[in-house]
């Protein structure tokens, strides 16, 4: 693989920087479930090149676990909430978003409004017994750390490092609408073409998909003004002055976005923007005995793996009947994490498993197609191993991820709600049997593993850039000063046209004056 | 240096890529002057790495010599211009655009524009003897080149990997109101915070600069549009369907951009453009013997460098005198690179050299300043080493370049025209004793030194990627296939206004209905 060697290598050169006696000290605000999966894999490549590591994290924390053996650093916060609070606000939101109505744009998005607003109160009290916990404050301060990671999707880590007074790198998948990115990064996201995040659209759009991404942009535009004012005050009394969210958010100084080009439709970025997706992932390890007696018990068909991430590993016994039945039909063995009832149509040929190892069994030879719900860092690892998906998104970004490989012809996609076993069936046959899938897949696999840098190489290497030079200011886009009309340009647009309208009323004032002064007395001769 | 390491070892593994049996080949479309000397370091990469490289060039190229020894190949095509045509053509370029006034827009912008025409006319020319030469076509047809490498500065190397059907990648510095990167490469450059190349303006401008770069912005999209028509013609004939230039630029699979962010304000990008500015940067050599016996006898005040590029080696005699007898004035010795008769105000600390090793000068630890036209290429190598700058730009980006400079602090500006002894000599005392001017000038060389990989090798690297995958055509942004008012949303715009009309006329006229129909016989009620 081309990228081997300079990543060995990368990690050699950059050491003669990070000596075990000038190590740099980071701290880290993270979020749950995937997203802490995916920044765990920076942290530990982080440790393991001599820098200290701590992750704040409060006493509710679910994914977030002291407990294993690391040699990441916890400082655990307490806070009001329980980890069953926790628990149930994610839950509730998956369940909510999964089988919420999508027919009316206003009904979906008035729902997914309140679910969001569940889990920012959620988020916005863990923030708090941080900030107000003045004796963990004080620790925090007496650490000196050098650099704040943290993920945009739970805010708190921009307060955290302004407070610090260190400078901080975001690690962030999408946010609704790409507003953050957008008023916060400073990114220019054209409707015309950059399909929003929860549209659902491809980057070729019709007019009428236009409208729609249009009416999308608006829509988040002002969902994300009262996202932000729910931040704001906090934030100002924080701070003992008057603030907002995106001021705070602005002070990044490298923004890491988890997709690259194998997977995300080209748009315009910024330099301090990094597309680091697929960063987690890495060649397949042997698998359990077990599991690879069962996979090599597949002969030539070779084997489906099934999941639906870290977050649904439950569903409808009615849903669960009509999955099951479909894969007992398929000449595969399948593998299925799944941690319900049996379901009563279970095939011979498939096996349940409470978790099961996604990346070994994604890279192993045997492998023909993945079942998934397309969150982000399972998608990557398909593309990594060139492996053809049938996506059924449940909720988030997960429709969107999979409307991009349907687009780049590596998926089909299903849905959850209303898929039938012959749909599931049909659609498992295709990506097995029709070879332009593999070919796609395969072809984005080598996009991904020829680049100039391995992604996590390249994450690690903006952390310890920032590290270096305090910061990453020589990439501040100036757009960061501007009002949205000064940045729309609208002041000038404005001035040029008045001076186009002063010039043609002057130049109109003046041939009316002439007009009276020569040609009137022409016509008064005439008469006379 | 960080980045040492790296491109050693990259160049190792991405051999396994290109062993010698399975090398590309490269045909490359180059331009004069100091862009072939920054093209001609990628091609000697390419080389070294076992390549086969052909440089396209006419019987009346100026600096591309076929008969310097060189693993390079060249083909020579018959042309009926001569060397000194040609050469003619580009020193009334530099001359009018140095010595023209620039007090009025219009006058300085309709001489530029006849000084551009000239050169179009001339380019033109040379495609023209390429592309209508049956015989070499028919060479290059067979020789079955793998990608072109061009130079937008000078059209045709896209018209030719048209006919060749083959990929090609850019190698640009800028074109005129970055129009060829907008209208071609998709960039956006919104006006408010991306000042236009030749405005002279920094990121940070006020309301009235705003205007300026807006004027700017709107009167090269006209220029554009008919300097694009003097090449559609030929490029319809030479393919015999009716094309433009913009459709056959927007094909190129990569463009690299001789600036990176140690120089360039940041702005927006597309994930196909890669900033490789400094690509031709490397450690200094030792001086020839005379040369470093002169250098070392400056002793602790050490030496200052000054060149005027490549296309400038002398001036009027009285400009020579001015600024001879400012730098008889410093306690440094000056090194000078200036072909014209000797001025009689020339200090004994003074130098003249037809040719200096500029890298290597300003390399050496004696070297305390460098007085530059602002050439990128001659910048770059002062921001490699760390030298702060006395700028006296002449034309083309000249200008814009050393408004970066002195917006980072590393250097002062002054003017060809107007300059005195006085103001030479203090600007220079200034950059030699104000410390913030070295400081400034080292973190930009910091900046710049701490890349995650070589710019070199990215060029390098993003050739032969196109040249393993035949194109990047997932690099493609989408917003080719929109027109300008699509990419805009103007057409979405309108709809959704007519929309909001629709209704609010809908609304109104209901509510009238409604008022005639129940609150009038409420009127009548009272009258009667």
């Amino acid at each position: 693989m081309p990228m081997k060697w300079i990543s060995v290598l990368l990690l050699l050169q950059l050491s003669s920087h990070f000596s075990p006696g000038s190590c740099g000290k980071v701290l880290v605000w993270p979020t749950e479930y995937s997203h802490w999966i995916n920044m765990k894999t920076i942290l530990d490549a982080l440790v393991q090149r001599g820098h200290e590591v701590t992750v704040l994290t409060s006493s509710a924390s679910i994914l977030v676990d002291p407990n294993k053996p690391s040699a990441i650093q916890f400082e655990i916060f307490p806070t009001s909430l329980t980890k069953d609070d926790f628990e149930d606000v994610f839950m509730q939101l998956v369940s909510k978003w999964t089988y919420m109505p999508k027919d009316t744009f206003w009904t979906y998005f008035s729902l997914m409004q309140d679910i969001f607003w569940e889990y920012t109160d959620c988020i916005q009290t863990l923030c708090k017994d941080v900030v107000l916990n003045k004796k963990l404050m004080t620790k925090l301060q007496e650490s000196r750390f050098d650099v704040v990671l943290a993920d945009p999707a739970g805010p708190c880590g921009e307060l955290l490092a302004e407070l610090l007074k260190i400078p901080f790198v975001y690690s962030l998948r999408f946010s609704f609408g790409y507003t953050i990115e957008k008023y916060s990064g400073g990114l220019p996201f054209p409707p015309s073409y950059v399909p929003i995040v929860l549209s659902e659209l491809s980057d070729q759009m019709t007019f009428m998909e236009r409208v729609k991404n249009m009416m999308y942009v608006l829509y988040f535009d002002f969902w994300f003004q009262a996202f932000s004012e729910k931040w704001d005050q906090l934030y100002s009394e924080a701070l003992g002055r008057p603030t907002t969210l995106f001021e705070l958010m602005r002070k990044a100084d490298i923004w890491f976005i988890r997709t690259y080009w194998d997977f995300q439709f080209p748009r315009p970025l910024l330099p301090h923007f990094q597309f680091v997706g697929g960063l987690h992932c890495k060649p397949a390890k042997p698998l359990p005995k077990e599991m690879e007696d069962f996979v090599q018990s597949s002969g030539e068909n070779g084997i489906v793996v099934f999941s639906l991430g870290s977050m649904v590993t439950n569903m409808t016994e009615e849903r669960a009947n009509v999955i099951a039945s479909a894969l007992a039909q398929v000449p595969q063995k399948v593998i299925w994490r799944y941690d319900g009832k049996k379901p009563d149509t279970l095939g011979p040929n498939t096996r349940l498993y409470k978790w099961i190892p996604q990346n070994d069994l994604l890279g192993h030879p045997k492998t023909k197609a993945f079942i998934t719900h397309g969150g982000a860092n399972g998608i990557y690892e398909a593309i990594y191993h060139g492996i053809p998906m049938v996506g059924i998104p449940m909720f988030a970004d997960q429709p969107d991820n999979i409307v991009r490989m349907k687009t780049k012809g590596a998926a089909i996609r299903l849905d959850f709600n209303t898929i039938s076993s012959t749909d599931l069936l049909n659609a498992l046959k295709t990506v097995i049997n029709d070879p332009s899938y593999k070919e796609n897949a395969m072809k984005l696999s080598r996009i991904h593993h020829d680049q100039p840098m391995k992604p996590l190489d390249r994450a690690v290497f903006w952390i310890e850039f920032v590290m270096r030079h305090k910061g990453a200011k020589h990439l501040r886009p100036a757009s960061y000063d501007l009002t949205w009309f000064q940045y729309h340009s609208l002041d000038v647009i404005g001035f040029l046209l008045a001076c186009v309208a002063t010039a043609t009323f002057v130049i109109t004032k003046c041939c009316l004056f002439c007009y009276q002064k020569f040609a009137k007395p022409g016509k008064k001769k005439k008469r006379e």
